[in-house]
């Protein structure tokens, strides 16, 4: 199958496109490179530097045999997309090219601008182009479980049957998040359905939880080919920030009462959940969703674990509660329905404290690279 | 009270400013003539010639005394909405700045591209706009009935209390659009929704059924104080266009059974509405919804009505069904709660004969203006 994965040069692109190309697909990426200026522009970069996207595709071709095209560019710009589609039609697109952190569309009116805008108009851009170039072509949008917030009742996958004064409807899940991000993704999700509607798209909508680790089977052979590892609190997810912040003897910053729980998954159950959507497309004219998740922790949760293998491997980790910078609850209901990717068959690597000891050994050779600055900014929502 | 109406040259923006400020309001206006641009490049210009916007408003201030400041401007662009709201700053600000038209919307990839950058990075200017100059500033929303489409069950007033598994929570109203211009539309909502719930703005968002009319208590003084008026297919709303059609011989187009059924209300009453909402704001931190409709109609209904009164007037009006160019149900179910602007004092003005007599007997003044051609222009959307 032809995929191509926009995005390709992010801490989930890159590692889905050796994935995909390693599974016997034929893999192109595109990117602009809008994360890697970000953090330079915010002063929040990762934990180590990585290749440029077209280096590691090279590194990745000499060790592999496989051979991945590389496309630098803007997808809001027309003209890029069109010579994009011209070069690569694909079969599947897996679209990852969205500003990705909650905390840096919170961060000031730039921010959120540029958020909305790129969000927004990239997937519109990609609607079209599949419209014009390959109308059959399979979109795998990653959406994010932030779509759904933290609702008093079950959070289905995807769609919600209504029973309202004796008449019933199904609706798409009813959504509100609980950032400018997440509410970008509710928007683009809301695009994609109308189109699907109308034009008869296929797309599979991935509500991604909170992601964790780095290793996956095809960077083992190659430490380059690791993907970048974003430990700050604009672009690090938690799970990440807990085990740097361990490493460099900082407090496990929770905030509030830590009982904001949330549904996760290793880096290595993102690429096979990827994959099996891509391998089973959605119908012509369904917006099939699923809820990609494997476990759900809360926070005071997640930090009891790397306190707890911490401590077991010499670490003395301390947790300490700071005053939450975001709108949301500290105490919630919350039990996602996750039950379609398994149907594909997947098989989720659960968080174990030998997944923890193996981050938190990979960051310790990173220890001296550690800024304690960027760690903690406070972005406030309010 | 100091209002700002954002869009303030269109088809209801001048009518509102002059009603509010016949009503004892400090008024101001913006626009940036966009919609007037668009109907000069697809060749529907209106029926007749309307001033500019700065002209109008001298014309009001000769005849009733009451002056308008006039803002002429592109609210996307930042420096614009800062200087607007440095120069005016208002306790309420009523938002009809979009691109406000479902089939433009489908035209082709550059119109919908401009209705979703426009739509949405003017809302959330706005939003970031009274968040710097007058967080307590009331935001009057024009949103849209279409944001629901037609579900299965009763239309509630903004939100929906859902029972599921033993659990309730109450949510936004599902929804889901039959265009891209009403999918804009819904992420607006979501995007207020979000920033009330964040930075506890003050909100209201209309969802408006379309709307019929020109007369006003503000314009029966003078013929140039009317708003344009569009009977093309891309922006004519559907009685308006009935009434032209009936008027110049055109069999009056019905897409598909006709039976498509709408909440819809005179342009009086929106003037009504918006008053009565800017007049008695929402609180701190509430997005108030209100559905603004007066009526309910099937397109077969409104056809009716016009050759009714049509032949009342000596006019012979045939109807016609063509191919329905949209994606919509054509026989559904379709009752929306509508009691929120009762309860705050609206008298609706409902659709009598006499209002579409005098309706048909303005536009025959206007006959030998009609252009045939741009009545039916088979804007498709699939």
């Amino acid at each position: 199958m032809r995929i191509l994965i926009l995005g390709g040069d992010g801490y989930l692109g890159w590692p889905t496109a050796m994935h995909l190309s390693a599974n016997g697909h034929e893999v192109a990426v595109a990117d602009n490179y809008l994360r890697r200026q970000i953090c330079r522009d915010e002063d929040v970069e990762p934990l180590y530097e990585t290749l440029n996207l077209t280096r590691r595709a090279q590194l990745w071709n000499n060790l592999s045999g496989f051979d991945i095209p590389v496309f630098i560019g803007d997808l809001m710009q027309w003209d890029f997309v069109e010579e994009l589609f011209h070069k690569f039609t694909p079969d599947c697109i897996v679209h990852y090219a969205e500003q990705p952190a909650a905390p840096y569309s919170m961060l000031n009116r730039r921010a959120a601008t540029l958020t909305l805008q790129n969000n927004l108009m990239v997937t519109a851009n990609v609607i079209f182009a599949v419209r014009e170039f390959c109308p059959q072509a399979h979109i795998v949008k990653l959406g994010t479980m932030g779509e759904y917030g933290t609702p008093n009742i079950d959070i289905e996958e995807g769609w919600l049957d209504v029973e309202h004064k004796g008449r019933k409807e199904t609706f798409l899940f009813p959504r509100q998040a609980g950032s400018l991000y997440h509410t970008t993704k509710i928007m683009d999700t809301d695009l994609l359905w109308f189109y699907v509607r109308t034009w008869g798209m296929r797309v599979t909508d991935l509500m991604q939880g909170p992601v964790y680790g780095l290793f996956t089977d095809e960077n083992e052979s190659h430490e380059q080919l690791l993907p970048f590892f974003n430990y700050d609190e604009l672009f690090g997810t938690v799970l990440n920030r807990f085990v740097v912040q361990a490493v460099a003897g900082y407090p496990l910053t929770v905030y509030g009462k830590g009982g904001q729980t949330r549904g996760y998954l290793n880096i290595k159950d993102t690429l096979n959940c990827v994959r099996l959507a891509a391998e089973t497309p959605a119908r012509q004219g369904e917006l099939r969703i699923f809820n990609q998740l494997t476990e759900t922790f809360s926070v005071n949760e997640l930090a009891e674990r790397v306190r707890h293998v911490g401590s077991q491997m010499g670490i003395k980790v301390d947790i300490q509660s700071v005053e939450n910078p975001r709108k949301e609850a500290e105490n919630h209901y919350y039990n996602p329905t996750h039950t379609g990717l398994k149907d594909l068959g997947l098989k989720p690597n659960i968080l174990t404290d030998q997944t923890l000891e193996q981050l938190i050994e990979f960051v310790m050779r990173y220890k001296e690279k550690i800024r304690n600055g960027q760690i903690y900014r406070n972005v406030k929502w309010g």
